[in-house]
């Protein structure tokens, strides 16, 4: 196998997503460092730190400038970090103007600034891709408000629930996580400037204003330096997580409701075996839990990287630089996989209904013992229930036509009606529609 | 060692929280649960599901009922779950109102409500720890805005600050985190009400109206049943590790900073050697790295359980018992110790001073490089900065005087009123208030 | 919930496990501190370090001497390590013989030699469970070696296995686990002796006697100080990890088999609803995945423990001490359900029967084309698999019976003998041979 | 920053490592499928499952054909797996010998023989790299076997070493790890085969022969099919965070050691800051511990593979494919920069020197205590030395003219030699001898 394997030919294709690979490739990388360093001159020129016709010839340069990541490989292996190379790269290609490059700013800066440019994009597509995902999951729980599933619990047939529901609860953490962007997008998408030592000591008494000017020049929000406050990248982490986890159950869902012997739903193009014909792999579900299994392995990497040294901590902050764009790219492809799966969802009702009948009606004994209690003691309606269960069973009968026989529940209701899985919907309907009305 | 660690007789005092331990204790988690099934008695009285005066009467009571954890030990064990066992004890108590407890409701909601119960206490506990070290951070950090010491970069000496910037970068996390607050608690303070497959199917039409019942009843915000929804539980063990990382984050610094070799700071009560008379170890400060690596370690169980299979899932659901109250304890454990090292914390001016003047001034190197910049071109003044460190190591004079004495350097400033380190305090100073200004 | 659940009276029953905890206890391990001061004094004797008859008062008085661990808890919180307290509590019993106790020894060296002792009764205990564990396993396994049922891969049904094969795959990663427990012991089983900076310099020129004698008063190997080296340990908590991993994937197994859908198998004590009379959940097999996934979380602290600074690190080794209990505790907890559902295991032949007949014998599909490949081109044989089950599913009949009715496959072979179930057992009985043949 | 740092332009350099890259590759790893399926075809011929001379052909054409990893990219996103694509890639170019390729196998056989083949070589390159890393150690221990300087225990100055005996706790646990690496090939470097559900069903009574033949072919050792057990990829991955965390705590040490303030030893080349000219970064040091902690965090992967579902798991299985080659190449290249700084390791005994002698020789005091003890019970001792230490620090003389100035003491011993940093080297040395003595 292969150490990249989201940007992998051979693995590419299942694991990666080539809209993310191309927002958090080192090219597009390489070309916001050099963003900022204009921004960060146009920045220097506004606040007087610079000459202003030096600020713009630079900013003029920068933006004709490409330069490729290989041309500072060599540099980030001396130094640990990439900005000493583009300095200097860009520095002679600037002539003397280039002595007011990188004004007051330490590599960290760059750095930091250009992450987070990657990351306003990521963010960008992951929104859409998370609304995306929603609204085929709305569409289609809708369209299965009224198919009928036996619900299960701890892998047991529990009650009767509708399709629509248990595809809402798909949706429901997407929901809350979809709401919890802007917030998320207010604590991360902010300038960082600070210098040296994280007190914009070499601008003099400009730094409040430069941070402001360059946060400007970025699009970005103003804040105090950050360089040592990583808790903002804690929170994106446990967003994407959090993402992951919520694909990942709708898709450990759809590989028991794809298996042989249940067959309640399918999503996805089956995968073919190498040897055996009758196969159809649920590729795309299982794509989708390996890769929240593998971000939630990385989540612990941010809460590491988050108790950096002093003033700044080279060995702490490049743990960012491992984890975070590997489980960016992750959510993303389970999100590209969720929506494929989504869009081609279809239910197998005949087996659903099944699968409910199956033990006889077992599935119904909660609400039989409900309804047999409205006219006695639960306990006595419980017992009732199990008597009626093994008749049931005994008879080869269903748990309607058992109360119908039995004594003490016959006549007290026309169970065929009160306990018709369509009875049973209107509770999963109402739920169903408490949790997209969440969604606002 | 102890499974027990925190709950241990021997490792407690050091690792564990008293008054954490008693909010998240077994007694007070089953006395919830009693808690609960009486509120949902009271709500289903009100929802007209049972009769109103066999809900007072089963509230009345469950008040005066004391219920052991150990007396729920084998149904647990038998069930997976304490309900089916508490249940049970609970009617045996009540008599014939029994049969309208725990009407419509299934093992999870009552587990889940009385946990999140414990953690409403919990996070009252944990907000006013960090509101307190906060405090205490903003006061100290205030009380050193002119106390001079040298930033250090990737474990190398830097650039001067201020000891109060320093400390400003310890309250920064956590007063983002501070401010998260109010949102986690609304997205974690909610009742759970779903019956047996979350559709509250076993209440009729009145689910609705019974979980906003039982919200107001527990004084929680009402919400659609999460059975499958963990994203809040992750949001929670998001901010605990954060916490927990914010506060290592200043413990390691103190550990730096207390070596014997350094000796700029030092907080707590040492700790003394079984064999070595002079040491003085730094206990709370390793206690809180600790901890802090051991919330690390927790944090992706909670992601692990954030993907349930279909209506619940027994194995998933209980990881999170064993890892969030363990989160909570290290975290208030660690606050405790952050505390004590914020209220004992001492600095030592003369050695701050001391290390920043070693190397004849190199940590100046980029202020005289910024202050030449201003009468040169920045290589020309890098150059000369660069000649008047070799004076100053060769002379065994400061960098100061090295510059007073250089040629195209003299005359050009008076160098040791220029690179004074009080005239290095006002950028630290204005970092610092930017910083604090964002706690309101 | 509660941050000790291992020892709790509620949760206790369930995750817990009463034998470890009585060998994990911070009872036991505060007599083997004093067992090892014992060890030492004698040790010191017998190289002449300290006087013989106060060794031997010192480790008759020892004998005697009972030690709270509650009587050191506020020690452990002054020093961030239970052994000065202790060491001055036994002194103030000793008398004048108290100056020779914990002679040049430094705190991890008792503490790491109590763990140790505290391990090997662990490991004792570990080892007798896997055995128990694999001979049932074995047992079940020949029980079944001709109970046919269909293999799954990527959960789809495969081709047909024994519940044979399927138990011995069970087995096999214990198999090699149980061979490597002699090495792991060999490394883990070594004393701890380093004195202050692990030189062992206060004993002048018996550093290496002194080792040797206290190694063979402790029954363990003799080994040069290993403070910093946890190398071992890391190889500890692989060990128990691999072991509920191990666990878990037969769990996860049963979990399915059990399912109301399949219902292939039944293991341990179904556990009941709190509300639904019909429910069997499968609480044994769910805790065990619970415990495999909690083992998992925290393997990573032991690699954080083994990156220490200088001769010791007050903050990594702690980990170890949060870490390693529970570890140990959940693997024997897992071991322990295990032997419980391995016991009771029971398989429903019939059921399994009826899932490999499904789908008209798709699961005999492979071994269809690779008997007619002995008589064609292998494409040609697949060609004809596919016509075949296309017929099997439009007639409602076998595999077997289209065999007999195509054209090109007919005649070739006696369908029903080629491909009955019982001819498929050979390969998995083999398979189930060389897999057990390992355990030697 | 980008997904794929390890063979990123930018980063590559600092992170990566080539050979490694060269090695994990998908192109060899493409190459290894290939190289399997032509020797599955040999052993196939061997065993008489299909005809000699085909097997020949499909042999000797394979051996000449090269597969682009670009060629399988769809179809594994197809079937989630590159087999299928690879097969019919194959069969294309073989013609009617291709009925004959991948006879009886499945795709995991493939995957993971050609995956076990990749870590034959990457075990072989980290192999030489320890022993290299060793060597140097080694070296450079003997070499500091005479240069004294301060031990520390939890961050604070203990008593005397000599640097030789820091390094060799670098060396102990790659001792320990070199020593089990004979082990672990014979525990990992298996082949697989075990065709669609794990019991080599496809080729009827030849599977245990088919299986050692292949075995041969590969140069591997035989085994049952291991589908699911996953227990050595675990001990795999164990050894590798081993070797990574012990590289880290060398690192560690480095970083302290060369901060401006200590300065007690250099390795590597100090990296440079784009803002501050003496700036001498600790790059490779800090390069180590980011890739330890990486390594660190993907552990876990491993072991949640390692509970794979039934008789394959799609979505296990595939995270070894992420997790396992980043672990690969991260220790890889944390033994390069480990071999870089051990081979340009300088200590500077002069700053050693003195930062034993600062405190006036408290580093000093527990040996002074115990030669006292010599001649009175050892907490007058202890008491003595106590007063010494503050007439030390009183009068600015060091501990030994203290006790030479004090009744009680004075008189005793030459307290000058006795206490001399020379004498407190031979414990130092008894231990580096015994450290090394393990490595044979």
């Amino acid at each position: 196998m292969t150490p990249s394997p989201f940007d992998s030919a051979l693995l590419g294709p299942l694991l990666g997503d080539a809209d993310m690979a191309e927002i958090l490739s080192e090219t597009r990388f390489t070309a916001h460092m050099v963003a900022v360093e204009g921004a960060l001159a146009r920045a220097c020129g506004t606040v007087g730190l610079i000459p202003q016709d030096s600020a713009a010839r630079i900013s003029d340069a920068l933006l004709q400038t490409h330069v490729a990541p290989r041309d500072l490989g060599a540099g980030t292996a001396a130094a640990g970090v990439p900005v000493p190379a583009l300095v200097k790269r860009l520095q002679a290609e600037l002539g003397p103007d280039g002595q007011f490059l990188h004004w007051g700013a330490t590599s960290q800066d760059i750095v930091d600034c250009a992450h987070i440019l990657q990351w306003r994009d990521a963010l960008t597509l992951l929104a859409t891709r998370v609304t995306q995902v929603l609204d085929l999951m709305q569409t289609a729980s809708t369209a299965h408000a009224r198919t009928l599933m036996a619900g299960r619990t701890r892998s047991q047939v529990a009650t009767p629930i509708s399709f629509g529901l248990r595809i809402a609860t798909w949706a429901q953490p997407l929901i809350a996580l979809e709401a919890a962007l802007p917030d998320l997008r207010a604590r991360l998408l902010r300038v960082q400037f600070g210098g040296a030592s994280g007190s914009a000591s070499a601008v003099g008494g400009h730094g409040a204003a430069l941070s402001a000017a360059l946060a400007q020049e970025l699009h970005l929000a103003d804040a105090p330096c950050w360089h040592t406050d990583r808790s903002a990248i804690i929170a994106l982490g446990g967003w994407l997580t959090a993402v992951s986890a919520a694909l990942a159950k709708a898709a450990r869902d759809l590989v028991i409701m794809g298996r042989s012997e249940i067959a309640e739903a399918r999503a996805g193009q089956g995968g073919g075996s190498s040897t055996m014909p009758q196969k159809s792999n649920p590729v795309g579900a299982e794509a989708i839990i390996t890769l929240a299994d593998w971000t939630t392995c990385l989540q612990p990497a941010l809460a590491r990287a988050a108790s950096p040294l002093e003033e700044r901590d080279g060995a702490a902050w490049a743990l960012e630089w491992l984890a975070l764009p590997q489980m960016g790219m992750a959510t993303a492809a389970a999100l590209r996989h969720a929506t494929e799966l989504m869009a081609s969802l279809k239910a197998d009702p005949a087996s659903m209904s099944m699968q409910l009948d199956a033990g006889h009606g077992a599935a119904l004994a909660e609400a039989a013992s409900f309804a047999l209690a409205a006219h006695m003691p639960r306990p006595k309606a419980q017992e009732l229930v199990k008597n009626a269960l093994a008749l049931a069973q005994a008879d080869g009968i269903s748990l309607p036509q058992a109360l119908d026989r039995l004594d003490g529940a016959k006549g007290l209701a026309d169970w065929a009606v009160t306990l018709s899985a369509q009875s049973q919907l209107a509770a999963s309907e109402a739920m169903r529609t408490r949790i997209f009305a969440q969604r606002t």
